[in-house]
């Protein structure tokens, strides 16, 4: 079953979208340099001479404004849909661990991380983060037949994350490669 | 190969002992209350009590506190050691699931976790109780001659981290029990 997720707000036009997007680099610019609970609207608005109802029109929470920082960032190459699940899966993977190399977006997960076991519209914007992510993948297995439950996703992501933000050692391609070899067993 | 890791201190008196479990239960209680970034040694020390200078005798630097505050918690079934590499991966795992359930201990390891791209110490901490828990699980080994590495330990604990802290659904009994049986295949 593929979830529907909720779609970050289009800019629905081009100076619209040119805002969101210099605030949103203001934004990584202000996560980087002094942490998630200095990112407020009122920093935001300073910082980028964009009014705070502006911003709200942007994003109504703060969550929603680190939900699209986790979800924006420079393009990586993003995967192709294909026939072969396990090479679909380690491109999606390599996609995953090279996004998560830009610092704000690291930055970003963590802060709504730490703050969703208080928070019940952190925890709602990680899940539909991750319900997206998911998504995606399914998407790019769509002619595959094969579809990816979460216990599965957890498998393939969970080491992906744990490299990168706990342990911090090199998110190395034969991780990959090994994760995706155990999880995606040849369908008999 | 089995690292060895820093230990936490080892509380050399009663009286110490006492002090040190004391302030600890207070720091889980500002962590819970009001966020990592308000638990500093001047907050710890007001609420606590007991002096800056003596704090710091117990924790030298804040990120030595963090890592305590993750090492430290309620006891859970912590699993015994075992001939059937399994069953201990998957006790050993369901301790790990158990532990990360208490606020405190996961709002510690996202603050060191958030911390770690700007500052080194916070790094170094995380990999501390890292290779911690991977030469905890290898010991519970020690009589099987299996010597879990970096990526199968990535694989075993990174789907657990993934589910408690950022998917926030349920880390389920058979999302362990199918992780380890992924991982722990029969020796051949």
């Amino acid at each position: 079953v593929i979830e529907k997720s909720a779609e970050p707000a289009v800019p629905v036009s081009p100076r619209v979208a040119r805002t969101h997007a210099a605030v949103l680099a203001v934004a990584q610019q202000l996560l980087l340099e002094r942490g998630p609970s200095d990112l407020t609207f009122s920093a935001l608005s300073q910082r980028s001479g964009v009014t705070r109802q502006t911003l709200y029109r942007h994003w109504p929470t703060r969550e929603a404004l680190f939900a699209d920082l986790v979800l924006t960032g420079p393009e990586t190459d993003y995967p192709e849909p294909g026939g072969d699940v396990r090479l679909v899966t380690i491109a999606f993977l390599t996609s995953l661990r090279d996004g998560l190399a830009y610092p704000p977006r690291a930055a970003a997960i963590l802060a709504l991380a730490a703050a969703a076991d208080r928070d019940l519209d952190s925890a709602a914007a990680l899940k539909a983060i991750i319900d997206n992510r998911r998504t995606a993948l399914n998407a790019l297995l769509a002619r595959t037949g094969r579809v990816i439950d979460e216990d599965e996703f957890a498998g393939l992501c969970g080491p992906i994350l744990y490299r990168r933000l706990f342990s911090r050692a090199a998110v190395t391609d034969e991780l990959i490669e090994r994760t995706t070899n155990i999880w995606i067993t040849p369908s008999r």
